[in-house]
Parts: C-alpha cells; structure tokens; sequence
C-alpha cells in the first residue's frame, strides 16, 4: 500500500429519491448495452434529467428469469420526478433494446406502476401474467414479447457522496479513480453517474464572477490556475486532480462506498492527496467522513 | 449471398436539425466512454431529449490533435433544441469526462456559440485561443485544461430511415440487424440511436385503442400477436423482427446507409423478408427505396 | 423457460492436470488485458501448446493486494507440461502487461516454484519477500516492480465437458452457447477455452478416411451435409449447432457448470434439442450426464 | 504538444518471416473474438510460439465476402515455422470460431496451401470452390460451412521495432504507451504484439549473473534499482518506464508506426524522454531513428 495523506474531512452528500431495478437479457453484452443506454446523459442533476448509473451485474442464477443481468439506478429529487425518467428511460432505452426484460429490486412503501403504464404500447394486445412469482407485463412486440414488473419502488436514497484524488500527473490521478471505481463497483445499491465513473471537471457550487452560474470550476484544485489562485489547495507536487462521484440506496451504502474507494485509490503509486468535496453543511445534511 | 425477398417500399424519412461533433480523448477508450455518455437516452424524439449516436472512429491522424476520437451527431426538430441538447450534453457529459477536447465537424450558416457559453464554467479563468487553426476556448478544470471550439454548425438532416427485418429465429433477426449497423457505422454522417443500433420494439403512429398514446406496438409485425390480428405481415416462417433506425447529414447518406444495410443482412443466413416503414408519405418527405 | 429436447446422454470427460493462477492488476481491464493474453492459442490439446481460459473476476475485496483481478486455470496432460506452460505463459504475457501481479489459487501436494524460477528475470536483483501472508518474488522491471508468489499448485482436473447444441438456425445456436458460456463464467473453477468459449467446429475422434488426421469433422451433426451423409443425427428443424467445451478443477465443478448450462440454453427461444459428445467410455473416464 | 526530450538514437529491428491474413465474421464482436483468440500467446519469438498480433479493422466493404474482419500478422523466423503455426492458429483459433471465415492478404512467391490443408478436416467433404474471385476451401461444421482460402503467402517482415517512454509516473508512461498503440493500430501491416501492445518489462539481451538466461531486465531503466545500479539511464524525475514493440511487414512500415508512435506520446502531458533499444547493430540489420 502506498501512503497519500488522507484529509480529515468529509463529503457532503444529500437525499434523493431513487429506483433500482434489474434488466435482465439473452445474453450479458445485450443486458449491458440496454442497461448503458437508459442511464446514459445522467451524470448530474445539474445539466441532465436524473443521475443514473449501471449499479452491480447479476449473473443468470441470481435473476429471476435465469438470464444474465444489471441493476441501474435512476435518482431525482422528487417521486414524481423519478416516476417521468422511468417512464422515459425505461420505454424508450429497455423496451426498444433487444431481448430484454425489467425487475423491481427496490421494496418500498412508495410505488409506481411503471409495467401498468408502459403495457400500453401493446394497444389492447397487453396481458397482465404471474411470472417468477410476480405480477408482471407481458407486451407483444416485434421482436418476441417483452416482460416488465407491474409496481417499482422509490425510495429516498443518499447523492453526493464524492472523492477528490490528487496525484503527481493527470494520469496517475486518472488510473486512481478508474482503480476507485472498480472497487464501487462491487458495493451493489451505489452508482457513479459520471462518464466510465469519474469526474474530470470538479465544480463548486455557484460562481465567483457570474451570478446566472450554478456550479463552476473549483479553481482552488485546479492544476493549471496554481500560480493565478490565491488560495490553491493543491500540494506542490500535483498536476492532476480527479473526482469521483457516487449516489448510493441508503448511508451506510455510501459509506462503505467511500472506504472501498480509499483502499482501492491506496493501491496507486503516485497519488499524492485524497480529500472530498463539502459546503459547510449548506447543501446537504450527510457528513461522509474521510476517516473513521 | 443469401436471397431473403426484399420488399419494393421505401422507408419514410423526416427533417430534423443536427449538430455533428469530434470528441477527442488521450486514448480511443476514454473517447469513446464520453462519446457514448454524451448521446445516452436518446433513441427516439418520443420521449427522449434527443436522438443521438456515435457515428464514426476518427484516428489520431484524422483529428485536429492528434489524439483518437468518435464523432457524434445530436438531432432535435429545431435549431434551439439542438443548442440546448448541446450545452447540456457536452456541458455535462464530455466537460465532465477525462482528457477531452472537442471539435466542430460541420459547417453551416447557422451555428451556435457552444464553446463561448461552456467557458463561463471557468468562472472568469476561461480563455479564448487559436489552436489547430480553429478559435477554441481553454476551459481550466480539476484534472488540467479542456478545449472546446467556439462555434458548432447546426443544419437540416434527415431522421427515420429505416429497415424491418424479419427472419426465421429472434437471434437471426438480430445477428441481422448487429451487421447491419456494423455496415452503417462505416457510412461517415449516420448514426443508429437505438440501444445497440437496434429496435425491438419497432411501433407504428398513434394507437387503435388509446388515444393518449403518440406510439403503440406494430401488431402486424408481431410473431407472439400472428394468430390474434388479421393482417399479420408476417412470412408464414418468420418468428423474429427487428428493425434498425438511423438518421445521417443528408438524403443521400440515408440512402447509401440503406443498401450497405441490406447489403449486410444478405449476408447472414436464415433471413426471409426485408421491409420498411412508411406512412403513406404522412410523416416525413423523403422516400428511401429498398430497391435502387 | 422454452422446452428443447434433452438428449438422456453424457459428456464424455477425461483427466488433466491444471493449475489455478489468480492475475491481479491496477484496474480491471489491465487485468483483464494479461488473462487473455495468458490463455489465448489454448482451445484444445489438439493443435494448441495447452488449453486454458479465463475462469472469473475477482473484485478487489477478494484479492490478497485489494486490486481487481482474473483468475485463469491453464491444463495440459501432465505436471511437467503445466509446469513448461506456466514458465512461459506467465513469463511471456503476464509479466510483461502493465501493472499485474499473480498469485496461486490451488493448494495441491504438487508444486511448481514458478515465481523462483521467473525471478531469475531480475538478474540478481530479485528479492525473496513475504507479503500478504504469501512467500512472494519481487522482481524490478522497467515499469516498476512485478511481484509473484513463489510456488504454485498443480492438480487432478477433469477436462471435456461438453454440450451440443441444436437450434432453428445457425444464430440462435449460438446465442444459447453465448447465454450458456456466461452461465458456466459464475461457476469458479471451470474454464470454456474455445474462442469466446464456443465450438463453432466440433468434431470425432480420428477420420474415416484419412489416418494421419486425429480428429475430423463430427459429420453426423454437420446440417449442409444433411442429405450427404447417412447417419445424420441432426432433427429435421435443426440448421445450426454450436458445441461448448467446458474443463473444471473436479468432476463436480464440471457437473455443475453442465446443469448451469442446459438451463441457460433453456431461456433462449429456438433451440430444438441439447446433446454431448461421448466415445463409449474409450476417450475418459467421466460420465456427466445431462439428465441428473 | 508536449516535448519530452526524444534521444538521437534508433530502434533495431531484425528479419522475420510473416503471413498476413484476413479473418471476416457475421459481426464485427465475433471476428475479434477469433482474431483475439488465434494471436494469443504470442508476445515474444523468445518464449511463445510466435509473435503475433492484430494489425487493422477492416469494414465491410473492405472485405471479399462484404461481412466485417479484422487483419492479423503472425511472424516466426522461417517459412517453416510460420506453416506450423498458421495451421495451429487458424485450425484451432478460427477454424473453431464462430461464423468465421479466412483470406489471404500477402502476395508473395513464397506461399503455403494452408486451406488446402486444412480442408482435410472435412473427412472427404470438403470442396475446392471458386469465390470472391479466390481459390478457397469449403469445410462443412456443426454450425454450418467454414471457408478459408487455399493459398497464403508468407514473406520477409521486420520485428523488433520498439520505444521506451520515459515519464513522471508509471500510469503516465502507460497512458502514453496506449496512446501510442491506438496511433500504431491505424498503420496497416504492423502489430504491438505484446498485452495491450505494451511492454511492461523491457529486457537487454542476456544476462550479467545467469549464463543460462536469454533475456533479463534492462536495469538501467528500472525505477526502483535506480540507487542501486551504477549506470542508470533514468532522468531524474522518472518514475515509470513502458516499452512498445511492434513488427512490420517492410521497414518503412516500421518507420511510419515509429513516427506515429512518437507523435501520440507526445500528446500526453507527463512524459520525460522518448528513448529506443538497440544492441549495437549484433541483434539486426535495421535501424530505426527516432529522429529522421
């Protein structure tokens, strides 16, 4: 294990709501392809519609239909908000994607009869079935038929959780957050809703100088402003920082997340720093702690 | 050669505007990772942003940086809502992704101000430069700088070409239509929107039944549906169908996507029938022939 | 689940002698880059110098350096054999990727000191070290330091499980081995070495008409030669099989991996019947029959 | 462009034999399944069977049967040698995979009638067809019929072109080394056989303390014995070294991935020197310049 200095701080993450559900399909890649098209353009609520992400693939003995499959999960920061992306994401990114078929995996008080709604595009030809010990929707479509879940949970769930990774390149910072990724990965229930998992453009919140701005660059980690900041953060021997960003089911998700993430960054020669990304508790009411 | 009947109809194809974009990366994966985040959730103007897609590898020595990249084309029915889809897709999902740059790839009277608007996430750090003979803006971020150019061309393409194939086995309807896209990838100037490249659940306008529903299930073409509709279009043998849509710069582009499609589905056995979608010329203006 | 027909037969599976190596790396995909090379030219002992495979993702949390690896088992008919396969497999496409590590995942009375031996690499500047409760070899190189555990397992396995199957046409075959190859991927301890871990060719032992040839064309399931041969055990609905070879670490591992099989086989629609390939006993000595 | 410090010196190169061929499929993932599979194993003339590698994609209509392939190089040092190993690779790598079908892309005077070979695989079903204006084999299979041409030239190549790219930190180096390989995949004819296409071990010919060693570290290069040996060619402010190797049909080939390489290395921010391995011109006849 290397030994990059740990800040002690912590991250401030914040509630939203989410859905978590599993696509399943003929084969892995076909599930994968579905699965990265409906949480595509779903990084951050700033910007895109939801925060979204591939969660945890599910080999064929632990689905419900003996198929391979992934969980995603979809978050906004309302039920309703939640309930309009998966109508949307899930109509147009899973029904349309070959050999598919849709699970809940979140037991919530709070439902949505997503299958109800989606059925139908069958035109009258729907049938509402038992399958897997499920009330399912079964749609005729041009393919085969498509199956989906009647009732979806939504849930609160916790966004925000972040790490800042700082290194002695941009490259080592790069492969320290692919690294921390990676290790996520196989927390199942957390996501991170950036592009391959990273953020390569860490942002602070509002604006110094533009006040139509809601978030904008965090100059202060900023590599190439080092000598035209007053107040750079970053260690003398940095040139790259990277971010990552993870939404998790619940707290102690994004807890583990963040430990898992740590260890896995600890593996990286070169890195220098590893800190996170707070507001004084102004914007959400989590405290991630670095160190616990 | 294998000799499915290739039906004498044409495909309906529609206007839209599109943007047409080069994303570069340090290496072809991390291109391609913001590439794919960048035009996600967007198969279909019915309940997506946007249609979007990957359209073609751009090596390092085809790109103005020297570094590998994926061009993208972004298509919404208007000027306004391609530049929105614009800032927020580039603004959230290539800003934010490791190492890239980005570069206009189509010229046109119209365009927008792209990289001017994305420069103010600089905060008053921002830049503007000429590099690669082009006018850019240097975007200082966490992990180093980002590029982008000033303007983007925005023009009239066409969207809704298409291709049903139908053929003895799902699998073979669909090993069909991945060479079909396969074959389209290499037609600069058009993309396939949909998960893979491909529809399963290809629709017709509008419902029989529920007024509410813009969309519905292509009953005719269903094979679980042959025996409860009367005008199943269906070859007697047929058990599978998948169509592939695809939208491209211009008419003429759509019709070469077209024949290198069908010249692809030729050649995987098992096909019966090629077809198309049309609506009796109400939807869109242009008419795709299958047979030249 | 669709009903094919299963055959009340067996895989005919004979004795190996395997070792069981774990590849672990800075990401995931540098892992994954070292197993493929490590066990490419491997799919039979027919032609090829062994027949190994990649066997499963191990996350971080599962590894002894907490870095993402995969596991691989490569065979040949002997200890020695292994023993020359391993000097040269891992010398020549494990220590040479980026980032990678091994470590021994077999205990066995039967040890090879692989990591000795490859640590006269170093030229004097190995060190012996014990780390992760491992004897280990550190070994300096131009990238940093590679380090492997000093001896390996080398053991009984059971190689030749297989399975046939019979489907509509050519695509649908092979999207069940595909679906039946990642089925076998979640049971650790078996392999499937053929490319993709499919049999596109499978074949008798020995020829009817050439001597020299140990192995020929299995014509009785061939579907173009359907009306040329006599003996043709192919249904009459049946226009593609694909075989899978599978070889496990014990004889239950490959019983297990067969029934995993047939059920994913089972979710794919098309397939007609589902077979194995024996010799009457002559070829091994295990009988994995399909029907439990 | 960054500018690391490129040494006034040259990579030297050696004769080889070589075969180039074009594997085509039913889709672009399958023939990448094969190539990937027949090129395995293959990093290193000392040590693996061969040097091998995939050079190019080659898009439908680029192909004989207008189905997509990729190219792939396989080189040992005789006209002998690269017999038996077309005839392993090919009969156990491609021959076996799915939907696969081979062409010859070397004219030479030298050739080896690879299909014709082969072909005797069919057990006397197999036919000498005239197809895509190509003398091929046809070999009936399970899946369905396997085509390969009969002719394959074989002919001199030149092996051993390399770089060493020195950088700040090891995933800089590696970064660079990718970038490298993505810039040297787009020179048709040359290949990176080692993982990835990188060379995490770079070694001198020989050995100080082991007589019975062919090749060991080259620790004038290594990282960590930099305090330890007396003649560390090191800058300073390196700590990560990779090495690309590539093999070229002809020098000039070899030349222009040199360059290629060169100009993608400098690409990625970090790198401190570009340097190459020569022996004093004992190993081969070509020399290679970095600078030209």
């Amino acid at each position: 294990m290397n030994s990059p200095i740990i800040e002690d701080t912590y991250a401030e993450a914040f509630n939203t709501k989410a859905a978590h559900l599993l696509i399943t399909a003929a084969t892995e890649d076909l599930a994968k392809t579905a699965a990265t098209e409906a949480t595509g353009f779903a990084t951050s609520f700033i910007g895109c519609p939801a925060e979204a992400g591939i969660d945890s693939y599910f080999p064929p003995d632990e689905t419900p239909d003996g198929r391979p499959g992934y969980s995603i999960i979809i978050c906004q920061n309302g039920t309703e908000a939640v309930e309009g992306q998966l109508l949307e994401r899930i109509g147009q990114c899973v029904l349309t994607a070959p050999t598919t078929a849709v699970f809940n995996l979140l037991d919530s008080e709070t439902t949505t009869n997503l299958g109800f709604k989606l059925a139908f595009f069958a035109d009258g030809y729907q049938e509402k079935v038992e399958e897997y010990g499920r009330v399912m929707h079964r749609i005729p479509v041009m393919s085969g038929d498509f199956l989906i879940e009647e009732n979806f949970g939504i849930a609160d769930a916790v966004a925000g959780g972040n790490l800042f990774i700082m290194a002695k390149t941009q490259a080592t910072a790069l492969m320290a957050a692919q690294s921390a990724v990676n290790a996520i990965r196989q927390v199942r229930g957390v996501i991170t809703p950036f592009p391959g998992g990273i953020v390569a453009s860490g942002s602070k919140v509002g604006s110094k100088k533009y006040k139509f701005m809601h978030a904008t660059t965090n100059e202060e980690y900023c590599p190439t402003l080092r000598d035209k900041v007053e107040n750079s953060r970053l260690p003398f021997d940095v040139e790259g920082v990277y971010e990552i960003v993870f939404d998790g089911l619940n707290e102690d998700l994004v807890r583990k997340a963040t430990q898992e993430a740590i260890k896995a960054i600890k593996t990286i020669p070169g890195v220098v720093k590893i800190s996170a990304g707070n507001y004084g508790g102004n914007l959400g009411k989590y405290k991630i702690n670095l160190i616990e």
